[in-house]
């Protein structure tokens, strides 16, 4: 941003602590304390407790929305304490900051080759070559004294507040060539269906699935209108916006106004216009949906 | 705010997106992408899913206390994707980026004529003279990508974020001379007697009604001490603190401690000393709620 | 902080406001209007409506980890707009804007000597000579007109701002020689056994106790492992993780896996592994904890 003397890069925030207690406070004042003009932003501190794979998603659909060098601080750790490696992975975009215990699965494999992405079958993948990881061992960037219950203050977030500083990556410690690797499950393809799942539950209850555009681009769209199926439900066709009008093809027996689109994430999403789809279907995380294409 | 070399306007935002998920973590991301130094303020994300008559109750009761120039992003929008129109309002005092769906109505309200006000009856007002808006169309101000579903990322937050950095309003997009305009009800006077409602309950459960500290000034500020019903209950004369010592006058038959007083945002409250005036009562937004002037 | 031309010190805000309104926004737009480079970070905002114990615990246990100079701003306040006295507390570390209603008795607790803080029995306490306080009276230093029901946004929220300008606290008003003084409860020794008690439960459900790390290791950590009791369970050994593996001593008989550590704030913590151990017991604020010292 030229004409702007100070553009240090953010540091965001994503853990599963909630905001009830003083966690992500003290993270800050940590941060402040190593880095006082640090731009510290809260991306979610509502990950479900201990949901890695929540974590993983909401991560990966969302960072790229941030400046260019942005440093993400990403805490999700069942295992702090244990032998799980805190690190740092440095990607062309950005830097995150975690545990080494899968939380940044789906930034991996927005990297990863789509065949070794697949072959990463062992829950570690070898790291490609556009993206470096580093262990935080260097008691310079640390707090002091290192407890056992709470890296997010002693260990990511000094970490974090010195690399806003300008310290490099591999100042933090040795460099790593594998890392925790768990994706979240891929939608599979059978006899023109695409058999995906929910993944991700919103606020205003709208169902997120692991379909992505890029699936139905490649099977559909050359076909008449899919079909989508979920909890005994049938909607047809694809909406562009949550309101857009009902046609008899898309009405529910019930009434229920209930639409098939893809959110802002590129993900295809279940809603309810002006509704809570999670609510009215009864569906969560997990629940099957299917696309079906017509031949 | 002589002495200070930077003092950018603070980019203020209320929404209905909550904070479970990553959307307002999304908006600031954007908008620091635009302008790294800007100070971004939340006011609240806990206005209830697509409710717009309490988002603009909260804007309208609360904007004031942000500085001159401040930069309001309010986002409660059932419609988006649609036709409605993305907007800019420009007042003497702060900016408003919005929808234009009824959220600015209480901003609008202020500035409006009495008599227009009453008037204006078909859910769109004209502009006052004092007051401007223009439509967000021009693409240099908005995302690359502008998604169906979440104009709060693509269109409201670059639009702030360019504001911030001294963009003016006019060169958003077209002026506009008329807006929708849906105010909250007022309370009406018959025979002496205020009938308003319960337009908001905070988190300490006290009931806000839409009686406003001017109402009783020009009715009863002479008259005996008035007397507020709410849900079967009666309270003799309107109290200064929440702590206000209960006279025999005051007491209620089963000791709960009810008093009536003016908030800090000039309207009339109904609350419980050290307690909650909604889970006792069993009163919501819409309970009525009078006011009886002693003749 | 050598090499940054701004480093003032950070605003923290810790209330029972919540943030499902727009109080905390509110502050932070009067601080923001009276300092515009002030960078404010919020501690919690979810104390418990009106509980001043849980305040004050939460103050005490996170404020160390705030840069030296930071100024809190604490506000659960029960009394506003009664005579209870609005302060400002200045230690060697830190400044604390408040009300004077027992909400710094654990910053205070900290300075106390011990016997003071023994003999400290009506509520009050003189202050010690390392901190000084003084009343937030001088117009100068509050917003025009104050209301009497919200204080944090007319009183407390102005007075830090202009301490983080460079006010010094004397010019806040007089000062004052005594505070209102109600610490935590202290867990009591008899015959090797240290009687205390939850007194504060987190969002993972671990439950915090007023058991120290200092006491244990002044009576315990020459002998065998003690025991843990609490709802009529018992732990065998303290751990190091939340992940220690379990040995046969420390089973549960239903194969919960219940551990006692000492968290990151250094108060001995029941906690159960990847999961909650204030819903498996049924514990809560005030459930009785015994460390059992074996001779």
């Amino acid at each position: 941003m030229t004409g702007h003397p100070f553009s240090a890069p953010p540091i965001v925030l994503t853990t599963d602590f909630g905001t009830s207690d003083a966690f992500v406070g003290v993270m800050k004042g940590v941060i402040l304390g190593i880095n006082p003009r640090a731009a510290i932003v809260d991306l979610t501190h509502e990950i479900a407790p201990q949901n890695l794979g929540q974590g993983a998603f909401v991560l990966g659909a969302n960072h790229s929305y941030f400046p260019i060098g942005a440093i993400h601080v990403a805490v999700v750790d069942p295992g702090v304490g244990t032998d799980r490696r805190p690190i740092v992975l440095e990607t062309p975009g950005a830097k995150f900051v975690a545990p080494d215990n899968g939380l940044l699965s789906q930034i991996l494999k927005a990297h990863l080759p789509a065949h070794r992405s697949e072959s990463a079958s062992l829950g570690r993948t070898i790291l490609p070559e556009d993206i470096r990881a580093y262990e935080l061992t260097n008691p310079r960037y640390r707090l002091p004294d290192v407890s056992n219950t709470f890296h997010g203050r002693d260990i990511f977030s000094p970490a974090a507040a010195h690399l806003s500083l300008g310290v490099q990556c591999e100042e933090m410690g040795p460099r790593l060539w594998d890392l925790v690797y768990e994706p979240l499950p891929e939608p599979e393809l059978q006899d023109h269906i695409l058999h995906g799942e929910v993944i991700y539950i919103d606020r205003f209850g709208n169902l997120i699935t692991n379909v992505e555009v890029g699936a139905l681009s490649d099977e559909g769209l050359n076909r008449p209108t899919p079909i989508v199926q979920v909890e005994e439900r049938e909607i047809k066709g694809i909406s562009r916006t949550f309101h857009d009008p009902a046609t008899a093809d898309l009405a529910q027996p019930d009434g229920l106004p209930l639409v098939a689109l893809f959110g802002s994430n590129g993900f295809l999403e279940i809603a309810v216009t002006d509704g809570n789809a999670s609510a009215s279907l009864g569906a969560g995380v997990g629940t099957g949906v299917r696309v079906i294409f017509n031949s």
